[in-house]
């Protein structure tokens, strides 16, 4: 048994059993040995951005990494931005990097570069495997330092001679340390806090937003009055009727800041602090208010559910019903074609235990509000900020959930990073509608070029956020890669469009030709976009008017 | 003046006067200024390693380098590909990379991760800026570090604050220190070898692949016997009729061991001893044959065409006639369609002065020959093996070189890395003719696959290398971005697209629809491949018959 299959095999028994891969000759051995693994399915992308950030949505929904097969450190830095995202995310993924043979290192080869350097930059466990013997260890460590808690992205390293060379021995899963317990004091002293006075507030991460925990917190927070904040990305949370609603911090630090203004006590679960996504000039980057206690019940090496069960037993809250976000739908949609439509298309037709995957960024801004009461679904967003992430996103989602609609939404800009997506869905023939918003524009730099006070922009900086020339055709691009595809102009052909992908299984994608949600945006009137939106109360928003525009 | 504006500045005083962009929040400052700098043209990409590629390409005919403009880790994560094709070809490149303003470190938002780290696999020189006031000095420390020679990667990381913070002053550059000179003892050395026994031969890199060194090495060789050969993969490389010939080490170590047979010494100019591209198992890696004798005649770091010019002297070749290739194109190919077809049709038809940007991979493999003796052009080629970089390059080098045709040849695997650049193309009306190989498979790793002894491989590996399910196709992926297409499936199809194409100024692409070049290759038929090929005259294909399958 060479290397590669000892490795294959190691993997299979440790239940990573996708591998999402774009190999070279470096890794021919590795897909030899497919061939010996029938547990092993191996899904081909045409880019590695693809094959990192499927591994990192099938991991958000299995709930156990995948492997990638990525080609030396080129293949690992094409996949680095879906990788960010993972460790951001906390989401375990295991890396197989293939590597020149131990002995040809020393030539300085033309695809010879130091692949550790590129991987620490989004993997905190790297190694290259020395030799065939060792493999199957190696890969064992990988496997138990990725699968945390926190999930992580580790790295595994593998000259071609390791893999060729005979001598390889399956490893079977040492047992799984289980993850710190709560701490007794914090929980008292959380509990303390929840029954006192004045506002208190949870933050939300990862663990915390499944639907189990979602349960207890809501029990604790109709006992105690707590408010229930998730981050501004999360890794997947599992929404709509029957659950308890969650408000997302918001991405504009402006917003979040009124989101949290008047919170005296906010409780991180398996969440940090919040801050602002990047810095303002002359504006804060820490969210937290002033006078605000910060509390962490769970960190993310935690086991977060026995820290909230221990809460909900301490503050006496196991019998207290939990306040459930009610069955409701938005109407269907009319009228003058926007991006806003989409959202509340999506929210009137969205089936049961669907999947969206949202990288919208502006045009998706009207999304949680339109399916807040929309069937039971998980949501998975942007953890890292690395654009490029949803369509990929997508097919490991759907690999994972074969039997679950995914309904993936990006932005004109986000989309073409990873496009290539499209065709390992047409490939794998994966239950994936494909909403791309094509606004034309780098919409949210729009903003964002006011935001930071980039004033008196001229033409050459306005043109580096336009995409009008020329304007992209996904319908075109879509079907050149086999996925079949409609455009948009109207509410009613989105409609239609968007009934009939639901009612045909295989992968769709729509082009939906909006305008930009943000564009006319300006500071000044932002209360009254607030206003619009369900996540900020009207009183939060006349808050906010009086700060921003008083 | 903000920092940004006097970066520009000080980037524009030194000549650099085009930046590859694709910019985020933490470049919006950067992206502002732009207005304030008339000098400098900003080229905007779909993904990163677009602008890297283009960078690469454009400074390989510019003879300067050009910035690219990305953001944070990610950005610079999705370029680092094309960062080792520039790294290991001896490019200039000036990466700026936005990073979060100095003060938001500490709270590690969503795109915060260690850039400094990446940047390293590809940069021998990176620094973060540390205040608006040192920023222009950094940049100008960062221009002569990667203006070499040997010409290298080098990465200003720009924090927000610094961009943004007032202050700027704009830097001239320090004089220019000169290359190192020639060693008159290696110049003696060399020249004895030269007018002693045994068969010699030059391998020429970068610098010496130039017209006027090639004409100095054409009369050094004409006078001595001196062989001609280029690196595997030469940054590039001027030929055509009237230049001496040069030909290229193949990419298979077994034919380059071929090509080296015999050669008593190889004298090394500007260029690396030849080593395979990757292991095999029981093959050798060090491809300079037993008893060869290696000169260094000019290190990356000297000036070659001192070097050349006292070694012309020495072995008293300047009044030498060099042996010129002579003008000879083939005859307009017929019959059966095949990628050989779309080879000769090039050579048939390719115009005075065009630039050819070859990522063909097996599909390419009789351009050298059916164009040796076509009108005067360039050739770039994959430096360092990094898939994705032809398509950029041909932006890159399109921008340098506005009155020159740019041909691209792509394999259909190679293309969907960057596909991307079409859309550059099309928004900068770039006069460039993308013609894709569409062999629906990467063909050469079918080959890698029998060459590694990776035998017995069943359908799932196999399945790994085949790109049919679903076909892609590229006249509607590039019409979705802008560029007129044409597919071609005859050999008369090809002409008339191409004939088309050259015609009209402006983006092209074509689709040539072909079997894969190597698809039945065994290699116990390699000789029989050799014997149709250019490089190789028939003497040696005899020897290599005789080695391989005795």
């Amino acid at each position: 048994m060479n290397g590669a299959q000892a490795l294959l095999h190691t993997l299979a028994d440790a239940g990573i059993d996708v591998c999402f891969t774009n190999p070279g000759t470096s890794e021919m051995h590795f897909v030899a040995a497919l061939d010996d693994e029938p547990r092993m399915r191996a899904v081909l992308a045409l880019f590695e951005g693809v094959a990192t950030g499927a591994a990192d949505g099938y991991a958000r929904m299995a709930g156990k990494p995948a492997a990638t097969l990525l080609h030396l450190g080129c293949g690992l830095g094409n996949g680095l931005a879906n990788l960010h995202n993972a460790r951001k995310g906390k989401v375990p993924v295991l890396n197989i990097v293939g590597d020149h043979a131990t002995h040809h290192v020393q030539y300085d080869a033309q695809l010879q570069s130091d692949i550790e350097t590129v991987a620490r930059n989004v993997s905190p466990w790297v190694r290259t495997s020395q030799s065939t013997a060792a493999l199957s260890q190696d890969a064992a460590e990988a496997i138990t330092q990725c699968m945390g808690p926190p999930g992580n992205v580790a790295t595994l390293i593998l000259p071609a001679d390791v893999s060729w060379g005979e001598g390889g021995v399956p490893q079977t899963m040492p047992p799984k340390a289980p993850p710190s317990a709560a701490d007794d004091a914090v929980v008292a002293a959380v509990a303390h806090a929840l029954q006192g006075p004045g506002n208190k507030a949870f933050l939300l991460g990862d663990r915390a937003l499944r639907a189990e925990t979602l349960m207890v917190l809501g029990r604790i927070a109709a006992r105690t009055g707590a408010k229930l904040f998730a981050e501004v990305f999360p890794t997947r949370i599992e929404r709509g009727a029957g659950l308890p609603h969650v408000e997302r911090i918001a991405y504009l630090a402006e917003l979040a800041s009124v989101q949290l203004t008047g919170i005296d006590h906010l409780i991180l679960v398996d969440a940090k602090a919040p801050v602002s996504f990047f810095a303002y000039p002359g504006k804060k980057s820490y969210l937290v208010p002033e006078g605000c206690q910060l509390h962490e019940l769970a960190s993310p090496t935690q086991d977060v559910a026995s820290c909230l069960a221990k809460l909900c037993s301490a503050v006496d809250a196991s019998q207290t019903a939990p306040v459930l976000q009610s069955a409701k739908r938005p109407s269907r949609p009319r009228g003058k074609f926007t991006a806003d439509k989409v959202c509340k298309a999506i929210g009137h037709l969205l089936p049961d235990n669907a999947i969206l995957v949202d990288e919208a960024q502006t045009s998706g801004i009207m999304l949680p509000m339109f399916t807040a009461g929309a069937p039971r679904h998980d949501v998975l967003t942007l953890t890292g900020g690395a654009i490029g992430q949803g369509l990929p996103n997508a097919v490991g989602a759907a690999i994972a959930c074969p039997d679950r609609k995914v309904i993936a939404l990006a932005g004109d800009g986000s989309a073409m990073y990873t496009l290539q997506a499209l065709w390992t869905m047409a490939r794998e023939k994966l239950d994936i509608i494909s909403i791309i918003f094509n606004n034309r524009a780098y919409a949210i730099l729009n903003v964002e070029l006011r935001r930071v006070g980039a004033a008196g922009a001229g033409d050459k900086a306005r043109a580096q956020l336009d995409l009008k020339h020329p304007p992209l055709d996904f319908v075109a691009l879509s079907e050149g890669m086999g996925v079949r595809a409609r455009r948009a102009t109207t509410t009613e052909e989105f409609l239609a469009a968007f009934e009939h992908a639901l009612r045909t299984p295989g992968p769709h994608l729509i082009e939906a030709i909006v305008p930009p949600t943000l564009a006319g945006l300006k500071l000044r009137i932002l209360p009254s976009l607030l206003e619009s939106l369900a996540n900020l109360p009207r009183p939060v928003a006349r808050a906010l008017k009086k700060k921003i525009a008083p």
